[in-house]
């Protein structure tokens, strides 16, 4: 369904970089959830270039919601949310149109659509379209909040920094999601813009890893194969351009490792039936166990580097030097954290809606 | 869709450990593919138990296919293939009924089905379910090697132990087809199995990490949002039973590092356009560029393990310890390789076949 | 998708008319719906050849269920039906092969699948398929009877006889589905198969109408665009064979007339809200009113006929005439019902699940 | 999928009658089809309210394409064409909010959407969306022209008067599609108009019958079971609003004939496989058979009439009655024409996107 995503509750996204917007379409949402504008904008605020280890394109991202909301809100049709695209400057690409960029889309665009791709500024491959993406998602994150459902990011490690693990996790949670640099240890948050301050001075970019964990979730919902929890994850977030890898629980850390260490034995905590550790990252045989859902993503350096690159002329088919101008991140992890969140609500939305209904998340059942 | 995975080639699984028997459908698979039966039977050989570091369940795995071949060959209409389950043994489960197996699908399978579920030897959840994904897969394989597509998929590590990195990939793929154990390095092989019998032993298990490469994938696969190349082969590897981890190229090993380092520059080579280093799997901004596609799964030691442990009965609502009896694997990951082949194998004809249409695959165009 | 059909609640076919089987795949069931194999038998009856205006091939339609069934409930996972393919000729169309039968999709199956196609007793487009769908459908309709939704179909019209109309809804569906010829009026029906059999005598076949009612239906159900009411069904309609109209209430008949006559004005019935007409067939802006769903369905007249008629030769491309041998109906109308209340009943629950979530059909909400 | 529809090429819907706008998301369009916005508009003005027999309410239609056009031409990524809602007037409809209009969904949507809908003007289910299809499905047309396929629909009978068949059937096409009342016959079109105005002057209304034909379809295209050519266009039609009836060829008119009536004897014409008469409607077996594919829609007269008419207070639960005031249209039917062109052209486009690949439709192939 290539752009579509989602069964129950799915998401169509649009745009390019230098066209007139990007959006996205959330359809399948229940009837009555409130729609908080504010909230959006906010949202759209973590996705925003932050200081100066950001792009210098700063965006107001504007939106408008064209359908779906009525009185404050859903009307559990489909709700559009359209992002004008502003402040752009077409000028920058059009030397280097035909030399790829190494670690971007150029070339691969170029194979697949035959050079009728917009290819400004990355065009419909843009990291802009997670704009809507994070708008979609703060509509899918405020709903599973209603629910007792709660989601929070945390830049694991970054520039060989690393965060602390998470601990309260409600209370984690809860900070995180009002801050700008999502770390739960300060210190380390410091650590980690120097080293990308200090990547950006040298004409080079960073990388690093996202923690997520999701607390409230109910046990029983995914399936057992090819819809499992991890599965409809796991295709939304690699999506998310630069992330190039999703483990869940201890995932690759405790893979060599023995069953007898894995394993999350079960024991009743009052009536709910909990595990003592957590390496499964809340999902057995697919579905969730009710334990939070825990897993990270690594996240590519950003390919927008100003060093001089080899690299060819994908029409000439020759080889060539490319020496990028514009105005780039030397990271985007602490930017792609809240699209992950986003990512991650839709994805619950779905998979909750089409267990209990069209009506659950709402609140009409 | 549950069980049905797919867009243009689509597979439906069904099946119990301890029902009559597991199968597949696969459906939109070009005509006039030709279907070798020893090919599967063979891929099948490469799933079962193996000496002395596997279960004692051994099935003949007899397979039988009801639809959608004639004279030979794919018609283009649904191919069912179903294997009988011969050698269950179901009294060994009915005593822990209610007793949920660390690691396992007892409890959220009893959270989504409430008790309905065929508890037998995991029922819908078994690994048993695989051996009908791997007869579905060798008619995938088999359609992309006549398209000079190849897959191989070897033990990058398991209890402690390391493989040697692709070298010569088309040889070294080759070669990991005909073997039982595949590593591309024998001595490593015999320190794993070692590793395994030891865990065995012991009454534990092993877990450990599979590295994939596709050579000859066409550039221009995939979709940059949603169904992306690396979208679609996790959605599809994250069902597999154990699965905890997908990662591309380099994923988390340099998600921290420079984008000077992970950038992968173009060059030509001949007429064709290729990287010096493949850090990004082969897949830029969810497309295919050309090079292999390298990834990385994560597999779980088995849950299955004869220590005693803690768990809850889950319909008593209370503390309890668990001994498990039956026959179990001490490592699946030998069995699981050519899972994760066949699962890479009907994805990506998915992928050619709304690329390509229909035909394509089948040599009609 | 092809053979595969529904969102929440889906239905997989396979197989072709002499191949080994044919068979089912449903998946998203609820679990805990009860499966009484004599009800899929009873179903399986009334498509059977009746009498002398059936084909002379009769199966014992024997059935087994491979999957998705414990203790006599489903479990909630894939429910695989398989019915092998027992009294089956193969040589009487092997002569014919190149000729394409008039009416018939000899030539369009060539169209599309490049000659290898199962070309036998129609292969994949046999009628012998609906046996699979009448076995998947019995499973939906014993469900939703539990839920008080009652389907029901007579032969509305056949050879230019009518039977008289729906009187006392529930009544009729109930006498109806006991009846190996569905009309509700027995003189009515002695007269069509009068015709069947005197069209059978001259070497010809006969068509009709079905009209199908659905009782118990909630107002609610279904989507404004795309996946109206409507849609779904016809969408499922229009693939039984031999279909090529479905109308909803007045549909054609009122098309031309004024809407003070063909819109249904609403009263309240005690606390129902009710329409006097039933002109919109249960069904405003694609979403059931709480009305019965009422449609009809055109039938076209059997194709094989056993006149001399005029054709091609599709891969000599040439004319020629051609004369069939072998079994057919002359008339297939009265054994389409069953299959037309077994698709209705597969995408009603599909609806209901999505509405409602997956466990309701079950009971366990 | 809800209001999604397709699986290569798709088109998402949003929008309410009297919110902000209305639109459409086209995906999965092959590059390099010319966009050619004078065909959008000449489109949208045969959807356009029509002399003194069509509601008051007219609408400069004003459209904007968002995304996935470049240089005149797709890009291949999703193309959002957003129509903004600018003579609305809500106060038309405030004070019968709780009062079912006959005929119409206020009553099921309440039933559905539990009164969070926004009920002004019809909302979501407002002919008001039908403009975002029928700019929509101009791309479509455009490109199938492209490659020889021409669709075209007629008003076959209204308000009691019958228009002529199809004769020429491409010189037909054509004169229909620059016509804002689409008649063969000048002479029945000049009486349908006095008969819809006649109804108009009684506050009563009229439907009819469309009767499409699309020329150039080749072979082969369409699936055997549930992709059928007729269930996917159907299932596409009847989320028209007013659309209760389809059938293909001769439809219900002949289902009581005989077989040798009925079935179209092929024959060759030079070098193509043809048939003499056309009573399949162009499909046999679910797939196109070469001739055109010809079908007839049944749309019901316009509900909204101004006479008075007994009606539910859905709310308060109590008979009354109802007098609808503001504008309305005494006929749809010339109107609903280019939606059907419409849907029928994205279906096709999905059918052979998915059979020839996503490059097809561009000419890229």
């Amino acid at each position: 369904m290539k752009n579509t995503f989602g069964t129950s509750v799915c998401v169509t996204l649009f745009g390019e970089s230098h066209g007139p917007a990007v959006g996205a379409v959330i359809d399948g949402l229940a009837p009555g959830i409130a729609v908080d504008t504010g909230f959006i904008e906010h949202q759209l605020t973590l996705r925003r270039p932050y200081g100066n280890i950001s792009t210098a394109r700063v965006e107001d991202d504007r939106f408008e919601i064209l359908s779906g909301v009525f009185n404050g809100k859903t009307t559990g049709t489909p709700l559009c949310i359209v992002i004008p695209n502003e402040n752009k400057n077409s000028r920058d690409y059009s030397e280097t149109r035909t030399l790829a960029r190494p670690g971007h889309a150029d070339y691969t665009s170029y194979a697949k659509y035959h050079g009728f791709e917009d290819y400004r500024g990355g065009g419909h491959f843009s990291g802009r379209i997670t704009a809507a993406i994070t708008a979609a998602g703060a509509v899918a994150i405020a709903a599973l909040q209603e629910k007792g459902i709660f989601i929070g990011t945390h830049i694991a490690s970054c520039g060989g920094v690393k965060d602390r693990s998470f601990g309260d996790l409600e209370k984690d949670i809860r900070e995180l999601n009002g801050k700008l640099f999502a770390v739960l240890d300060e210190d380390a948050g410091e650590k980690m813009k120097t080293a990308i301050a200090a990547a950006a001075e040298d004409g080079d970019s960073v990388g690093g890893i996202l923690e997520t964990a999701v607390a409230g979730m109910p046990a029983g919902i995914g399936e057992p194969w090819f819809d499992t929890v991890e599965s409809l994850l796991s295709h939304g977030l690699f999506s998310v351009p630069g992330i190039k890898g999703v483990q869940f629980g201890a995932g690759f850390d405790l893979a060599d490792a023995k069953g007898s260490i894995f394993n999350d034995p079960f024991r009743m905590e009052g009536d709910a039936v909990v595990t003592g550790t957590n390496n499964n990252g809340g999902i057995n045989g697919g579905i969730s166990n009710g334990m939070p859902i825990v897993f990270r993503c690594a996240v590519k350096p950003t390919p927008s580097i100003y060093k001089k690159q080899n690299t060819v002329d994908f029409i000439e088919k020759k080889d060539a030097e490319i020496v990028l101008k514009g105005r780039h991140d030397p990271a985007i992890i602490h930017r792609a954290r809240v699209v992950v969140d986003s990512i991650t609500a839709l994805v619950l939305c779905d998979l909750l809606a089409q267990r209990f209904g069209t009506d659950w998340l709402g609140g009409a059942v």
